[in-house]
């Protein structure tokens, strides 16, 4: 077998260091986004005597006297609005969600110590049978705590990143008076605080659970990485609400905002006078940062530990070799530092200077981290695996290399850089399918719809080949622990993902606040294309979670699937068969219940709208101010009341399928929620994306094409407008809580399986 | 096991008897319905020196004198175009088709002939090894003998069906002048002169093949009815190239005559001004008739050959019991009886007098024909099966009673009963759905389309609970023949459905000749209010002929599992679940290929018919004629081009993955075409058909409600129209094709089984 290079303590040493280098590097940014100063000449605005402590930072920006002292105090008036909205918002959602998790804490604490009658007593291991285990019961505590503890680090991750992004908005917008680059820069240093801080913590805080665990759990290293899992259940939970929620909060107010604005009222986006512009931009927080964040924060943490309980029960748990163990751990460990090395090539190394080299400089960034990432995957796997070891699968160890193991990695990273060029391709308006769609738009909103549902159709071909290379190739040279490696690999350059991801809202954000705070044409000209490149970084972004939710998922099934001890989930029983059916429908209710909701919202949301513009007298001519609260409040109230029936879909069809049908038809139903859920997922996001960038491209103009189909108010704009406004629930809530669905269904199985296992399939008993 | 009660040579009369009946009874009804009598007053119009035979026909009308001449001699010249429109255009698909099919008959016997390397040597039985059956060489001749009775068998029922409804449409509209009862009666009749030829011609083909074939093979059932496949696969194709190029001719006439005519020029829907309107009542016919009939055939043709195939290698086969190898063939009998008495209370027990009324009169065929049709099922499994039997259960022969297989075909015919009623439920506008999707029109298209997506998705969840259901239980008593006998439950009732579902275009037909005939608008308000009926009809249609291809689907993969020698196809390995996952994103690509064609197709057809009304003086104010006639060029020209590429893709898919990855890759692609396919095909029909009753909700005004988004041309039914357009291709192309390419890629891979098993897998045998 051979032992690894770098010893235990090294490792032990190794992993946390990067994980504080991680968070070192995201607080440097920070500290260079803070730079930009809003010195204390004035007294804060009107709106500075509000709660949060946010207020007194509104200060006017002195240096190179670009604009009036005016303008900058509304851009910290408008900032303190959304940053206290979104406060606001997230504190009242984690209100009720956190009852919800306190109750699921508590099923499963019940379900998994009634595996052996809540007996204190040591028990035979599962897997090696000559051994003693520690009992069910200490793992339903530390299933729950680590359960606790991977939502609180989701809360956290989302939180931190809202808070960045609302503090870094105003000031891109402020420095896009400077030129498009200082304004890039701004956005994506941001960006890179949320992205490094949420994947350095992701680590940190697992590190440290591992630890602690140890030090109950000894040499029981099948229990402990059981326990563990619940740290992916937990992260996975909160990101399905927080994404759900979100999702319905920025889409209700953002439809219900475009269709009397844009539509019927024909005011610009964004607009001050729209009474619903400061929820449409308090949802871009919440949704598109909070809610995105907790989810690849969700996926990481899962593909972590499909990987090491997969792990736990291969030679290296086996034989406790703890650096082989902390594979998956030091491969996060090596993408910090690439990402790192990245982001310096596009705050340091280049600079951008002019509009069109933005899309350029953020596939740059995909690319050098990508090659960067798999030399250091190469000496990670050189440095940390033994030469050859062996891999559970299904029953028998398998025996690997540690070369193929690279291989594995390799691939799922590899794989996601073909998915976020697809995704680039369809969604970009630099190519045709885009301006196709936009062409569509000269006869009408039907033909646009018809046409973008086809590119989003047909978007699907090419990622579903890539994930399904990566999973033939890492299925046969590791098993299912390649798949979960392949999974990992696809998220270690997760930092600089997010960053790009995070760069996208914050953009579109600032893009708000320059509109609001009536800057000139020019400055939003510059925002509106930072804003362009950062729907199509969403839409990339969106691929990779989607990628990787597929890939973590069926690793988590894998995982599943031997804990429950079944040896083949064979399509032609019925007990699997009418699972799999089943599982393919369930994506598309929860998709109609997101997809209600939010219309169900903007509905309401419209006719506040209108009402505020026909009884304030002197809203549209701008002399009076609209009652931005009761939107807000609307948004906040819908999403709150309708997240619950998606969410509860979500988390009680495991448990409900798997007690009642069994542990087969479960397996049944998992995979075909993946397979289905995968298409619909990747479809709604790059449709919604094609959209938003055709009306873009019409707006933009930048062609005699474009030209052609244009101005804005123009039938073929009118048309474009419609398309963006039906692709906004599906790019932006239903689309994205899927991968939710897949990961978060996977993983509760996962972690219920030991009483799946022992007390499962009641109705099949019965009869 | 105890012998049926029905002997051999009883069974051999009984079928072609019920066949002939039912021959007979289309007959009768046919004659009835040419009692709306043209009497030869006058000369023929102008439109009667056309080439085909039918514009003899065109004769006045002239009992109860309801209607100055002119009117009837309009409606005769209309007549005539459309069935030359019609019978031009499947000429010309018949054509191109019919060399795609010459060349697949050779790949059928290359690829079956080399099995054994085109010996003529008998060889051992697949399945009973001690025994020796016909070479393979002759299951290769055999078997591309059936496909093209098959395809040919199709091609007759396509077109009959056509002709029929051509030959119909204007005689309802001239009823139509009496009453709405007289109105439904015709256009009922001639929706059952359709449902019985097809279901007669079906049955009769078929057991006129296999005692044809049985002269050449005697006692070895298991080549012959290995050989039969054959015909369901030909029957299939055929249906294939029908419902995409006719869905594609269809929606593109009618998204192209609706975005020029409603929706820029304002004038109503089949107004004789716009050039698009012939295309698009040619469009009703081709594809909603017989690409519908064609499609119906084929899955009426796989599941009695999965039933077959299967039978002939359990008990029935193994001991040459031949009345209870007929059973499949017996039930469709029995079948054609029951709806022969269940057309009857259509049609002569009770009367149609008010608008009202059509809706339930059609609900009750359902309902009566379920009924009948269970104790039908009971008589047949009583005298035509022993008491208890075995099936073949991969590998194994599993014992079942005679009372069991009664449960699995009435399940089946149950199952389709509740679909049936849910997607009534979803798509017809006295419901809440619909009320809520046209109520979502205040608001714009934007909403619209939303609410309608959430619709479809919704509508999913009963339907696929039932199919599940239905999976079950039969797969549990009788394993795939369980599943194969389920589905033939379904269809049993094929022709009341059939006649329920063509009376839906007749109807839309005759409010297009009545509209374009000028005549009254009380005429036009009874054919619409047919015509509203016919559209949740339609969806009803679509709804069993999803259910039933998701049944049959399943049982050919179980047959071909069987017949490919895979023992389990395990989603755990490698190999199978990419090609689940592949298979599960092959509805979208094959979805994103038609609908794109259909957009194309349209924005020609747009052009087309704006550039008429640009440049024809006099034609908006109706004192010129249009050119019809290049509308339905573009029209045929788009179907033929467009439906060779997604054809392509569904035909080849097995063979190449089959050839190159093996038949357990294949097994994979086959379940998640399946389970992905069946919910975007529901989805899709139902999204279409609420959208298009939501715009006739608003349009007809009836209630309270209606009338506050009405009337015609207001905000909220411009809204509406943009959805119903949408709709279109999605409900008339995409979603319906849908069950064509999981039937088809499952009968394809069964016939092609003996050379996978022999030779396939190329690619991992080179590796």
């Amino acid at each position: 077998m051979g032992a690894a290079m770098l010893t235990g303590v090294i490792t032990e040493i190794l992993i946390p260091v990067a994980a504080v280098v991680g968070i070192a590097f995201a607080l440097l940014q920070w500290l260079l986004v803070s730079a930009v100063k809003l010195s204390p000449e004035r007294q804060p605005p009107a709106g500075g005597n509000k709660k949060n402590g946010f207020a007194a930072d509104f200060l006017i920006e002195e240096e190179e006297g670009l604009n009036d002292h005016n303008v900058v105090v509304k851009c910290a008036e408008i900032q303190s609005a959304i940053s206290e909205g979104a406060t606001s918002f997230l504190f009242t959602e984690y209100q009720y969600v956190g009852v919800f998790m306190a109750v699921f804490a508590v099923l499963i604490f019940l379900f998994l110590g009634s595996v052996e009658g809540f007996s204190t007593k040591s028990q035979p291991c599962t897997y090696s049978k000559d051994k003693y285990c520690k009992p069910a019961l200490a793992n339903a505590v530390f299933s729950t705590v680590s359960f606790l503890l991977g939502a609180v680090t989701s809360v956290v991750s989302g939180f931190l990143g809202m808070k960045i992004a609302t503090y870094a908005n105003a000031r891109t917008t402020l420095e896009a008076r400077k030129g498009v680059g200082k304004a890039f820069i701004t956005a994506f240093r941001s960006g890179a605080v949320m992205g490094f801080l949420l994947a350095a913590n992701g680590l940190l805080v697992l590190y440290i659970a591992i630890n602690l665990f140890k030090l109950y759990y000894g040499d029981d290293w099948e229990g402990l990485f059981e326990a563990i899992t619940g740290y992916g259940l937990g992260g996975s939970s909160m990101a399905l609400f927080g994404r759900v929620g979100g999702g319905i909060y920025t889409k209700a107010a953002d439809v219900g905002a475009d269709l009397v604005g844009k539509v019927e009222r024909n005011i610009p986006e964004d607009d001050p006078r729209n009474p619903a512009v400061i929820a449409d931009n308090v949802g871009d927080n919440v949704g598109d940062i909070a809610g995105m964040g907790s989810d690849l924060f969700g996926s990481y943490a899962e593909s972590s530990c499909a990987a090491l309980v997969i792990a736990s029960i291969s030679s290296f748990g086996i034989n406790h070799d703890l650096t082989a163990m902390c594979y998956p751990l030091l491969i996060s460990s090596m993408g910090i530092i690439v990402c790192l090395i990245t982001t310096l090539f596009a705050t340091d190394f280049f600079e951008i200077k002019a509009v069109k080299e933005i899309e350029p400089a953020l596939k740059r960034q995909l690319i050098i981290s990508t090659a960067l990432m798999t030399v250091g995957i190469g000496i990670v796997s050189w440095i940390a695996l033994p030469s050859s070891f062996t891999i559970f699968n299904f029953g028998e160890q398998k025996k690997v290399k540690n070369w193929e193991l690279f291989f594995c990695v390799a691939i799922g990273l590899w794989a996601g850089l073909v998915i976020g060029f697809v995704t680039e391709y369809f969604t970009s308006n630099a190519y045709s399918p885009v301006q196709d769609v936009a062409n569509s738009c000269r006869t009408g909103a039907a033909t646009n719809v018809i046409f973008g549902l086809a590119l989003g159709y047909k978007s699907v071909i090419i990622p579903i080949f890539a994930i399904a290379v990566s999973i033939f190739v890492s299925f046969s040279l590791a098993a299912m622990y390649g798949i979960a490696v392949a999974a990992l690999g696809m998220l270690s350059t997760i930092a600089t993902g997010l960053a790009i991801d995070a760069y996208g809202p914050i953009s579109d954000n600032a893009g708000g606040i320059a509109e609001m705070a009536g800057m000139s044409h020019r400055i939003r000209e510059r925002t509106d294309a930072l804003d362009a490149a950062g729907n199509t970084t969403a839409a990339i972004g969106k691929g990779f979670a989607i990628g990787s939710a597929a890939l973590v998922s069926l690793a988590l099934f894998g995982a599943f699937v031997s804990r429950a001890a079944i040896s083949t989930v064979d399509v032609l029983t019925p007990k699997v068969f009418i699972g799999l059916i089943v599982g393919a429908m369930l994506p598309y209710w929860f998709s109609a219940m997101t997809m209600k909701s939010v219309g169900r919202a903007a509905l309401e949301m419209v006719e506040e709208v209108r009402r505020q513009f026909n009884s304030i007298p002197g809203l549209m001519e701008g002399n009076a101010k609209p009652d931005y609260a009761t939107c807000v409040k609307i948004s906040t109230d819908a999403s709150i009341r309708e997240m619950i029936p998606p969410g509860a879909l979500v988390m009680l069809t495991p448990l409900i399928v798997g007690t009642f049908f069994g542990a087969e038809t479960l397996s049944g139903v998992l995979a075909g929620a993946l397979v289905s859920g995968v298409q619909i997922a990747i479809s709604a996001s790059n449709t919604g994306g094609a959209w938003d960038n055709a009306k873009k491209y019409i707006e933009a103009g930048a062609s005699e094409h474009a030209r052609a189909l244009g101005p804005k108010g123009s039938d073929a704009h009118k048309a474009a407008v419609i398309g963006d406004t039906i692709g906004d629930p599906l790019k932006d809530t239903s689309g994205p809580s899927l991968n939710i669905l897949i990961k978060l269904m996977a993983v509760e199985s996962l972690v219920f399986a030991p009483f799946f296992a022992a007390h499962g399939g009641l109705l099949f008993k019965i009869f």
